[in-house]
């Protein structure tokens, strides 16, 4: 049986072109860029070129980019490193609630250095009103950290009118852009962000290569203290394969974004429009229009996720319920609690994930088999059968 | 020109076993550990297969294994990590003068935020007296951490009398391990430790896949905060293909270590007594037997490292002069100081660090190319000059 994948927010098949540009740094040029010699020069030409073009991905320059390990590692980079830096300006930070689990447990690790932490409000749709930021802010605020999209709900937010405001108010602002990076269209400067955090494994690059953008004249403690790679500011030998892969990613990413983004949005639409009518009772989660591409993510009510997610898995087709990294601790997303969607209600969300090698067929595929399940949970859940009654 | 590569301990060639074990997981198995779907799964499994295999080379269990991105990502998650956890205890960090510098730098970081650092002496062959342990410890002290190999001199410290010596006093014992761990055969328990470091890259594995060894019953605050992955202790999405890899790379070690032990310790015999016959007016740095089997690192008088260095890469010799981190740094290694080495001969330095790949004609090719690059240099240097007419 062939497996239809849309789980692509957890992890994505890494490109031939990706793998193929990795090969050489796992065989013949396996040098440590800090090397003198010329295998030392090698990786670490490698590694400026990759620079470059992650840069180039979100309209920075290369001197500006930090690679890390992973998503979370430039999450935790970027808050803690601009709290501890600014430590003496003031302990306040602002951050938005429906923040990936990097960022949301690295504000309670804030919070016991003694930092506060404020967190602002969103609506229905997972939306943050810029002007709630600019209450926010108080003359002991450091930092504003908001999430670009969401990875359960998708929905975008207007980073550049918050950027705006924290740009007047002269508060260095981040964001975890790690799921919207090479899924659409960035530019540094027109968001007005100070920090910026990517990973290559949300555009078809490999597992174990992050970064994060930082702008000149931000100041940052390192979280990894060592030798002097990436500027003093993360050391640790570089995964010179990894960056290689990432730059290639980061590449491809940008000449094939117009054509990723229309196949995805059009399978998306698909399944946003058919699958409600065939279920009945479902909401829509994050917002109808400021959504990422591949994202399709529904509340069926009177059944539970997890349940939905292994009879898919089952049929052959791998879809989520919440966020990968919620999803073995199995606890109600606190994405959704803070749209105010009903407890019951997020228990009950399939998430699904669109890449671009997603076919018309596999949208065929879902729609044929999604339905029928979920009536046979639905005949099962006694839930759904008081409602039927009333 | 084939090249002669002596610089394993800044990289090293992954075996061709590793990379072969690694290629499904950046091709059809991408899945995310955290996933509950079948993929998810599949990577889960992986990773659960190679920490036992991780575990297993350092007589340990797997559920005492946390997976990291580095080395240095290691050690700063040991030192910081049981500093944080431990801060109610006492704020007494002891060390050892001649750590890598994520230790030595991480060190500077805690004493940042307050801990107070005790640096320990060594003696000319860098060895750390167990005695010295003793004294240092207050009851304050909640932590001991002593690099377990060197990479510049390669001498072995004596760990298990070290670690008697804390166990005695129920002080947590770290030790980076990372420069031995593959090399020669290493027993978490009987060398009395309970965090120990170890990377893949340097016994043939992956760059970006590292671990950090923690004995049942210590505990630790996580560095990189988010989701659930190791235990709640490091947080990120795995980098299974790497972790694959370190897995096979470690079997492979275990069972080879007895032939690589015996073949690359005849070649560094051979260079610790030709190069200083044929030289003259050299320093063998590091212990005499109490040693990394394939370090060589002899300070040769009157010149300096660097170019001893960039003469033998245009030969095609690949060596470093004292450790990658350092090199590009262009600093006097703080470990030769702390020995006790004279400035102008630690600048001397050329390190040569043997592979099991390397054979007795590369040996010969080095003893052949490297002292008549010493005499020229020499020629150059007016101190040799002044040394001759004395």
């Amino acid at each position: 049986m062939d497996k239809i994948y849309m789980d692509h927010i957890a992890g994505a098949p890494m490109l031939p072109e990706v793998f193929d540009a990795m090969v050489p740094y796992f065989k013949e040029n396996f040098g440590n860029p800090s090397s003198i010699h010329s295998a030392g020069e090698e990786a670490e030409n490698a590694i400026t070129e990759a620079r470059e073009k992650v840069a180039s991905l979100i309209g920075a320059l290369g001197q500006n980019i930090i690679f890390t390990s992973c998503g979370t590692e430039s999450n935790n980079l970027a808050l803690k490193g601009v709290a501890l830096a600014y430590k003496n300006k003031g302990n306040h930070v602002i951050m938005s609630p429906i923040e990936h689990f990097s960022n949301m447990h690295g504000a309670k690790a804030l919070a016991k250095l003694g930092f506060d932490v404020t967190m602002l409000s969103v609506d229905g749709h997972g939306m943050i009103d810029p002007d709630e930021v600019r209450e926010a802010i108080k003359p002991e605020t450091i930092l504003v950290s908001i999430i670009h999209a969401n990875p359960e709900v998708g929905t975008i937010q207007d980073l550049s009118e918050i950027g705006k405001v924290t740009k007047e108010a002269d508060v260095v602002f981040h964001t975890d852009a790690v799921c919207l990076v090479g899924a659409i269209p960035v530019d540094v400067d027109e968001l007005n962000v100070d920090l910026l955090s990517l990973a290559a494994n949300m555009f078809y690059g490999p597992k174990g290569a992050a970064a994060l953008y930082v702008r000149k004249g931000v100041r940052l403690e390192p979280l990894l203290d060592g030798g002097i790679q990436e500027r003093g500011k993360r050391a640790g030998t570089e995964n010179v394969p990894a960056i290689v892969g990432m730059g290639v990613a980061a590449e491809i990413a940008g000449k094939e974004m117009e054509s990723r983004i229309k196949h995805v949005t059009t399978l998306r639409d698909r399944l946003i429009k058919e699958l409600p009518e065939k279920m009945g009772d479902t909401l829509l989660l994050g917002h109808p229009q400021k959504r990422l591409p591949g994202n399709v993510s529904i509340a069926v009510n009177y059944i539970e996720g997890e349940s939905m997610l292994l009879f898919l898995d089952m049929e052959g087709i791998q879809v989520a319920s919440g966020s990968a990294c919620i999803s073995r601790s199995l606890k109600v997303s606190h994405v959704m609690l803070a749209m105010g969607i009903d407890h019951a209600v997020a228990q009950g969300s399939v998430l699904m994930t669109l890449g671009k090698d997603n076919t018309n067929q596999d949208v065929d595929k879902v729609i044929a088999t999604l339905p029928p399940i979920v009536q046979r949970l639905r005949d099962m859940s006694p839930l759904y059968h008081k409602k039927k009654n009333q």
